[in-house]
């Protein structure tokens, strides 16, 4: 990492590249985020990133921005560009073309069947490579994209809202609301930063959310209602409001040939995963979900899904936003429960930790392990 | 307060005073914190603060310093000078035989029998006054020594170390350690901060705490043990660690008579507090603590005495460290329980809230009213 990086000029132009490439979110899924930045004589002549799914990839945008100019230029992009043809062509192919001399790389392609290929390429067409620059920070932005590439299965996210003592309802259901509007606000970015939103039957039937975005030019998310017993009906919100055909329920197969689900299905246009059985593994959804190219799921609750998604130790990271209320009431519903711990060492510790203040609100933002290619 | 404060002059050199007023903390209770700084001709020439309880109080101090160098200086005091013969001498006195042209004020006095009386001698005999610089952090510094001022009851700061969903220990009593070492820290700085701990006989059962300050130089507080049965023995940490003459357990009046209390009294020299009853009001046990000149009190806990105090309202500020630790077990101890609410308008808020991070553990700081004289 050592070519010509006088006074960290790399680390400069890569996080301009992040910043870029932070643009894309909400539009890009199940695609990576990546910005890039053209460099020439030390001014930018093009930057750019990958806009919307199916379009051209940072590299290529960039490139055809900066055009003939691009000759003995140096590129720095924040993940390794790709080497196989998929809905575009190359993006090595692109840079080698170009007269680029130098290639600047952030994170390194995760896909174990590719990684290190584009590199590869780029290096023998005579190209210099420099890796691993702001490594961390690249792979940080795509974590959900490094999972699902690497396994299948979506990147799981928890968000919930919490007293605290740990409460997210009163015992009658009310919920509304335990925290500010600048950390509900913040709850919004995430359903734009996510491909879709999973919530169990109990927060659609006590809460009646719309479960959309709510960003200006954001996408919405795939909405995801756990409902084994198919007790949701076209007069809650979720299925009445919404017609983009991105509502899945996931139900016991012993509803799928009931009047219900099939009136879901052509009327709302409610998509279904039917499973064996009442009690749902919920990584047995994941693979399910997975398959629909939902790469990244914000997991919103209630106490029962939250609770099995900790017992199976499948949350990737989340944030838990908490107000600076306190029920005091043993009968309201806590945001985990099912445990019995008899040490401290048996807790559930939340991982690389870090704090978000919302005005009298705070947010532990967590992850509990690190996607990407070393 | 636009008497020559050039370019914010009187904060500048009020904030220093502030910071002196600091370092009394610990050692002169049930005094305010006081500092004070004298300036002439743009340069500090003497500084100084409240030491010790007894002993000199900031302005004296500070002027004594100075010497005949004060004559046509400024002074600034965070609090206005006292007027009245206590422990020493009046500083308002000194301060006019000084010939201090100037006197730069944070706080009034708090006492509403002497509230402005300095500030009035001082302008009787020609001296100028500026009030109110730096007013509210001034008056945040002596929350405290305010409240007891006014009313005779100790101000409650309650401090509590929490798992994310509320608990403070495992269903079988076990809590070490649900914070890491760095909010553990901050603790000892309250024990030293306050002049008294109180915790209910519990948690002297369950964790068998010294309840020592253990900061070098600081003050040990007094500990103030609620154990209406008299549970407590000699066993304990807290009564055989310590021989201080500083333990004051509040129990039943029943208990007056009996062996038990007489040894503690007599070989553990462990000060009573009897009252009625077994089911103590917190305020009427504040009312008593506060005639042994006890002005500030740290409330540890546990669920009894915090519900407690928070079911009366008597709780004025206080920090609760959260863990990065989910129990998840309905079993495990809450923080506070006992009430029932139905709706969250009828949750305990706290005010004044602002977030400490240590490390991967935040402290929630709040203060529910403000003491101060207008």
């Amino acid at each position: 990492m050592d070519k010509k990086n006088r006074n960290g000029k790399h680390e400069k132009y890569m996080r301009i590249a992040l910043e870029l490439a932070k643009k894309g979110i909400g539009k890009v899924s199940p695609n990576p985020l990546v910005g890039a930045v053209i460099v020439k004589e030390n001014r930018i002549i093009s930057k750019g990133y990958h806009r919307v799914y199916g379009k051209a990839h940072a590299e290529v945008y960039t490139l055809e921005k900066a055009g003939k100019n691009a000759e003995d230029a140096i590129i720095y992009v924040t993940l390794e560009p790709c080497s196989h043809y998929g809905k575009t062509p190359p993006c090595v192919e692109k840079i080698i073309k170009s007269g680029i001399k130098r290639c600047v790389i952030g994170s390194k392609d995760p896909n174990p069947k590719v990684s290190g290929r584009g590199i590869e390429i780029l290096r023998k067409n005579g190209i210099e490579v420099v890796e691993n620059v702001l490594k961390e920070e690249c792979d940080s932005l795509n974590q959900d994209f490094f999972k699902y590439i690497k396994t299948g299965i979506p990147y799981l996210f928890l968000k919930c809202a919490i007293t605290l003592d740990g409460k997210i309802a009163l015992s009658n259901g009310i919920s509304k609301w335990i925290t500010n509007e600048k950390a509900r606000e913040k709850v919004l970015y995430y359903r734009n930063r996510f491909m879709g939103i999973m919530v169990g039957i109990n927060t659609v039937i006590y809460d009646n959310p719309n479960l959309t975005a709510r960003i200006k030019d954001g996408n919405n998310p795939f909405r995801l209602i756990v409902d084994p017993d198919l007790r949701v009906t076209d007069g809650y919100n979720v299925i009445k409001n919404n017609d983009d055909e991105k509502t899945v329920i996931i139900t016991s197969v012993l509803n799928k040939n009931s009047k219900k689900c099939k009136t879901l299905q052509e009327k709302n246009k409610v998509k279904f995963i039917f499973l064996e059985g009442k009690h749902f593994i919920i990584s047995d959804m994941l693979k399910e979900i997975g398959k629909l190219s939902i790469s990244s799921i914000l997991i919103e609750g209630g106490e029962k899904l939250i609770s099995r998604a900790f017992s199976e130790e499948i949350i990737d990271g989340g944030e838990i936003f908490i107000g600076n209320k306190i029920f005091g009431d043993n009968a309201s519903k806590p945001f985990v429960s099912g445990f019995i711990k008899k040490s401290i060492n048996e807790a559930i510790i939340l991982n690389n930790v870090k704090y978000n203040v919302y005005d009298e609100n705070v947010g532990m933002e967590f992850y509990m392990k690190k996607y990407g290619k070393k």
